[in-house]
């Protein structure tokens, strides 16, 4: 059998033959990776003569001709490049794994195919045997945390690894989702919302959220190759790559998410794209209005000339301008060498204020898992329509001040502190301000609701109320996030800002009175006839 | 004379004199190349001690000084760079010219201006007599042809060479474009529409699709230097660089719309900005929803790394994930060097379902000239408005098999099959409920009809149609750009996407109730009177 | 006391040493600087061992500690490596200062924090002793006149150096900004609008055109380093880049809106990014239709083999398709050396219309200040309502036909003059289509006004109104934008195009119609209780 030949048989000549002969694949990226980083200093930290064990060998073997990209991506990528042995030799402040002790049967090889793949096989509902190995389809968090154990923890703990459950296990938000995501089929000239269906749940919310993956069974499939058919786990809502996809091992997160696929680059997380792939316009238009900055336009302006590479991540010599993970996340020091951030995976962990308006904006949770709060009114939300606040699961004001603080250092690398001062105070005021266009936008809702016009049963479902969820979701946020980014002036006024916000309300006010005439209108109809 | 003096007296030394002496042309450029490109490996293909022809020289010798920039993209160019017959040196598989057998007399010469740009003559309307030299204004497909014979051959009979003639000669369309870019005038309160002047279809849709170019006599222009006055062909709705563009020779087509001015790039091409000049929301957003896919965000982080100039294309070497190029048009092979698709220059070749909903999605048509296509309601579209589908004109299944598999075969470069199996069918379900809220549209607009509300002879003009017309030309169709391309989940979500088709249908409902409301009390205002 | 020690004490060793070693700034910098810029040549023109006068020193001495970033990146800049007297020795075409005498106090050292920091001091509101030293917090266009003073005249009167008092003094855009950005509330239901607060108008549109930056006062504050706490001036509205902010010494404008921040950098105002800070959709989306542009195509494509730091710029050679700065104000030579155009800084220069509609497009006014303008209708606007000039304050046809000129001969580098004349054609044509298409909003707008169904004392609080300010301030606009720009033509046919000017008019008619039957009806309803 193929499996037996490959997993005893081979010689690790044939193996190395198929690899590195053609295609040359090793010799000519190494050279390549050289001229395009920058980042010829690394490469003294790399291991020489690296050893990819006997597994990764035959993986590459077949997956070389079978899903070339793939190999190469890995080829491409410091995993391929040293042992976990070496990356601790380097000074702690330097290293890119958070382990100590990484076990020892990976420890003297590159961090292969196998070594991430067959990682907690007894967890693995998507463990399979595979040409004579046992190999979990879905890399997970926890399979990570061999070597990253910080990283992972922070992460699972945050909102982002809670992002599915936050909006699955919500039955506001759900309730929401369901309502845009659900076909609408026109009965009697009605419209009849369905049920969403999960693919498309999985297309929109949960592209960036993250799926659930379960195994359903085993699945046969062609190669395509020479190999003929070969049989698979048969996931469920796969491929998921959001941030809070629930694994086929139980755990959640998704590290594929900003490192992409097999060469899980810290310069890919580090540039805007990464982020810029979810938190976008109308309703989290962050990568939006950081394009439209000051420091999106240094950033665009002088990104080839950057270093993205570099751990710790060196202020003014690395870089001139911030990314969104110089403010929110990397491990930041000054040209002499002072720590200015600690490196985070919770991406709250800097930031005091949620701008993300629920439908107001909030202290930050103090949970990741916001499925947990509870608000005056006894809805699942941080809080309520008038805006007051469910502060038992909100942090608090010390908590507040210290995260404050840990932003503030990473601006004062550049700025003054009363250059800081002066924009911060200004995104308080914008806060207050667009929090009180929300609640007018509210006011005119329940108006709506208490003339009968529209029903509050399911308050995402008229048109009222999708103008409302225009005004907190879209408007409102986008000038907050707009004023916390340096300014993204023409969008905090035009174009998902302030004219939208004003707009709005003009034409809640114009639709109620036309409707409450039809009603009327209806009502009379009716006691006539 | 000067043209005389141009073409008989100039000796070759002052010609070169002017070129190459104080602006230093080619020199100074060819170091810069080399750099500049990552193609070193290429100037070994390049021809050593190049000659221009005699006629090319003499184009050279004023244009450096009337419009050095055109001459110095040139001089970037391949075609400066390169003989025919060297070209043809290369294996089969590296070749940029599809032609065996270059024309003698161009054969042993740089590809220069006067090349190209006298290519069959007597078929040229716009040929004219240029200090000395017939020459032709535009250069056409027809003409590239002399090189290209395959890529030209495949283009003309695309959905894109057509272009021009599927909008302008289809009569539902027509109504459309007109019914959008007419200039409406108020007349007692009445908004009259025009037709569309020919210059504002030129600024709209004709600059994607083409424009017809014709002539329209001699005029004389300034060439503002020393050089006077020269008499130059008037052309009609010119410049001019859409898809379908008619020339003046009588072919379609415009290859400077992907390749463009006179660097004639491929690289260009390859990049995604050249399909983002077009494929832009809100109809058709498929250069939006690719910056914001995961495909999109590896190219913006790695794309200074990658090798746009290679021939054939080697996924994994030249780069880790596709452009747009990638999967829809270019030479590929694996680093062993299999060939994983060939160049097409018919760009719907691996696609199987045409996504943009017209109104709904269909399979593709059999003909680029989709001018043909009558449908069961003897309308000039693919789908009646029920949904039911112009088969005849359409590929069959073992045709949308065929290029299914075509296009799978690329993906499986990087992904496994079941992992594109699990893409491919998030997509089926995605065009089978976008067809859906299509069709609820289309009910509520058809019921506006019904009831008088707004009428049917154009379909285009009014209100509630307006918001049809939204449903499926916006948001359906950006759904759907979103799910083919490995997801641009906000895009889907809220952007245009399924936040707009169920909004949409509210306000749809709502705004026949208020206008049903408005005619019967006109009616009841007409009766009480 | 630690400023005395600064001052007198600290042996320029000290500071050197603190600058110099353990971050290494200038050695590191300066490798780097010649790899990244392809600015070779240019490191011949630099002073070889520049000095830094004794107060910079000092300055750097602690920043280097306090604030890094800033430090590192004027390490970067021209000002560090090059002192005025040698600037001077350059030819003058290829100077970038325009000052023949530069203060003999400054002359011999680099330009550095002290040199730009400290002119000017009896000028300044915002002047105070810092660390032993007379120190502005803000410099100005005033400052940078000393080195640059052709630069500062130009730009001054321009409407970009206006900006501020062009929006703050003109009552009617006054009352504009105030009712789109001014705080709204539901009192009894009805929506009261707020004055806006001046916050609100820094985040919006104050962001761009900048803001009133006054003293007032002295604060403390903390360095965050053993530096301890720091009494600076408290400055109203800052931290503000807005190009015509208003400074404390009196002054207008704002050099680092293009020249961001500590590295003054001409490549970065010379990308479109810079631009594409403020001159975005949807009120003017220059850079929008750029980048849809065949010229912004182009640019995406080639801008990493460009040469952006190059004066003269030479086209062809250094750049191959226009940036912003390219058309508007980069002084420009052929690759023979033959000025193109002149460097300006007043960004009008080269503009004989503008396209801008207040409410209609018109010829470019006479001053850069806008203020000044009073129409027949005795409103401060460049036309009337139904589109008559107020041609005493626009140029004239001979100024139109001379700035015509000038952009034609930019477009000649690379266009021929039938090409241009062709583009520019359509331009007036489709100028004079959208002006029709205002018009005919304007017209359905005062129908609302006659009919009492809206009021025209405020005419943009209501909702026909807001339809009206979005058919020319933003679509109408749009078109014109695309079309002077080699065309944009989705964006011109659908995105924010013809699409929606055709839509908005039916918007408004329908709206006039509901609103008009809701008025009959409570009139009604009044008469009949």
């Amino acid at each position: 059998m193929l499996m037996l030949f490959l997993r005893n048989a081979m010689p690790l000549w044939i193996a190395f033959m198929i690899v590195f002969s053609s295609s040359s694949f090793a010799s000519e990226h190494s050279s390549k990776h050289k001229a395009a980083h920058k980042g010829e200093r690394e490469s003294g930290h790399f291991t020489p003569d690296i050893k990819f064990s006997k597994e990764t060998q035959a993986c590459i073997a077949c997956h070389s001709q079978v899903s070339p990209g793939i190999v190469k991506d890995w080829l491409s990528s410091r995993h391929s490049k040293i042992t976990p042995t070496d990356a601790l030799k380097k000074p702690a402040i330097e290293r890119r794994i958070s382990t100590v002790n990484p076990p020892e049967n990976i420890s003297q090889y590159a961090v292969g195919c196998f070594e991430c793949h067959s990682q907690n096989p007894e967890k693995h509902q998507d463990n399979f045997e595979h040409m004579g190995y046992r190999i979990n389809v879905v890399v997970s968090p926890s399979d990570c945390r061999t070597c990253h154990p910080t990283e992972t923890e922070q992460y699972v703990k945050s909102k982002m690894g809670n992002a599915y459950r936050n909006i699955m296990k919500n039955p506001v938000y759900h309730t929401l989702v369901n309502t845009i995501d659900g076909r609408k089929i026109i009965e009697n000239g009605k419209i009849i919302i369905q049920d969403a269906s999960y693919e498309t749940l999985h297309e929109t919310c949960l592209g960036c959220h993250g799926t659930k993956v379960e195994v359903r069974g085993m699945k046969k499939v062609s190669t395509g190759s020479t190999f003929g058919d070969v049989a698979v786990p048969d996931l469920s809502n796969w491929p998921s790559q959001g941030v809070g996809r629930e694994n086929p091992d139980g755990s959640i997160g998704a590290c594929t998410s900003c490192h992409p696929r097999h060469s899980f680059s810290i310069e890919t997380a580090r540039k805007p794209y990464t982020c810029g792939q979810c938190h976008l316009d109308p309703d989290t238009p962050a990568f939006n209005v950081y394009k439209e900055s000051k420091h999106g336009n240094i950033y665009d302006t002088k990104e080839f000339e950057w270093n993205f590479s570099n751990v710790p991540w060196v202020i003014g010599t690395d870089i001139t301008a911030p990314t969104c993970a110089t403010c929110h996340n990397s491990l930041l020091v000054s040209p002499g060498g002072n720590v200015i951030a600690e490196r985070t995976h919770d991406f709250g962990e800097r930031l005091w204020v949620r701008l993300f308006g629920l439908i107001y904006s909030h202290p930050q949770p103090k949970s990741g898992d916001t499925s947990i709060i509870i608000n005056k009114d006894n809805m699942p939300m941080p809080a309520t329509f008038t805006g007051e606040l469910a502060s038992d699961f909100l942090i608090n004001q010390t908590e507040q001040d210290s995260r404050y603080n840990k932003m503030k250092n990473v601006c004062k690398s550049c700025h003054s502190s009363n250059y800081i001062y002066g924009h911060f105070k200004k995104l308080d005021n914008t806060i207050k301000e667009t929090d009180e266009m929300t609640l007018s936008a509210t006011k005119l809702m329940v108006e709506a609701w208490d003339k009968g016009i529209e029903n509050r049963k399911n308050p995402f479902d008229e048109q009222i109320e999708k103008l409302w969820i225009r005004q907190w979701l879209f408007y409102s946020n986008s000038v907050r996030y707009a004023s916390a980014m340096t300014g993204a002036h023409d969008y905090a006024a035009f174009k998902n800002g302030w004219w939208e916000l004003s707009d709005n309300l003009q034409k809640m006010r114009d639709l109620i009175e036309t409707k409450e005439l039809s009603k009327k209108k209806i009502v009379e109809h009716a006691k006539d006839h």
